[in-house]
């Protein structure tokens, strides 16, 4: 059985929600404030990246989190526990991603004024949550260790459209049939643009670098603004 | 800012594809053949998993396999290459699950007569799949421990549907801060019948017992035939 045959399946994926995203980018800039959007699989290590990153940065920036999760809300009480930042958690009632319409029903309960910079924890997935833009002005995707080092090869869309890719977990890289040069090689073939960043959100390796990329996407940020 | 909001974002789930589902098992089960959806995370494991498996079961059983992707074809052939048996590979096209008919055009491809059990490797996503009734006659998911032992917490439907969960990577567990204890009670809290087998797919450590499982479910399905 050497040859493999393959079916395509298609289907149409459903969009347009791109004017409601466009609306909530003319928004926040308004306000002046910078929106990411947070993907990975389940169990990279958002929440933990996020907590370890909101305390580089909160003396120097007003951030609010929004933690979207199927039902629970550990993800937000751990936030809100360890930054002491507001964060709100989303319920998406089952949904594997979130659209602009859901982003802005999480905007609307933002409390902080005009708050610098928004993080939006997207749903665990690599797949749905890549198909739909939430009115982000950046995607970030965190990619770990133990998913190997071809997963830009497998989830396609997902590491197109993020344009910085933080690969965490490189304290267990031993451990692993990972290759860091393979898997950046792997991200760029998908976007060549990517920034890719290696940290350890467990020890705080790397992290800096993260904050300061995203000090520098804010200057811009608020530079254009004027 | 102690309180946690919650927001509940309420979206109709399309469901409704039993019918087909209900028509593949009947139909399988009059031809004797056994069909096992097999899902997880990214990363967790589930060709290599496979891969070791159909090795241990191929002697005693005719297998085949549907790999679903979103477009690479690497994964089918691989499994084709390593273990001689018949593989096809289904491109979803970008989408995130596999339903009921998307699973029937990949049977209707099966050229082995009669097999005694197909394996269909959904896509990698702890979210969508769970939703939808591909027609199988049991659901498998493969749990690995650098994703975390709360996942089930976190990822409810996936482990409320699925009657098997092998804990993966378990060679790693030194190098990460998962309980195995407290990942059973997790699995359990969601499915109280749950199966929970502990294996690490690269050493081949416990994929006898997955083997074993898997004979004694075609023992009472074929039993059941007569």
């Amino acid at each position: 059985m050497d040859e493999v045959r393959i079916i395509e399946i298609k289907q149409n994926v459903f969009k347009a929600n791109q004017i409601n995203a466009d609306g909530i980018r003319k928004e926040l800039k308004d306000h002046g404030s910078f929106l990411i959007n947070l993907m990975s699989s389940p169990g990279a290590g958002k929440t933990t990246t996020l907590t370890k990153l909101i305390n580089t940065l909160k003396e120097k920036l007003k951030i609010v989190i929004l933690e979207a999760d199927i039902d629970s809300d550990v993800d937000a009480k751990k936030i809100s526990k360890e930054t002491g930042v507001e964060a709100i958690q989303l319920h998406t009632g089952g949904m594997c991603h979130l659209d602009a319409a859901m982003t802005k029903q999480g905007l609307d309960e933002i409390r902080t004024e005009k708050p610098d910079l928004i993080i939006l924890e997207n749903v665990g997935n690599l797949v749905c949550p890549a198909e739909f833009d939430t009115g982000a002005h950046i995607s970030f995707n965190i990619l770990s260790v133990p998913e190997g080092d071809d997963k830009p090869l497998k989830y396609p869309l997902m590491f197109e459209v993020c344009d910085v890719v933080i690969i965490n977990k490189i304290d267990v890289m031993p451990y692993f049939d990972f290759n860091l040069e393979k898997c950046k090689e792997n991200i760029l073939f998908r976007n060549k643009k990517a920034t890719i960043i290696p940290i350890c959100a467990k020890t705080g390796e790397g992290i800096d670098n993260v904050a300061n990329y995203i000090l520098e996407l804010l200057r811009n940020f608020k530079g254009k603004e004027e």
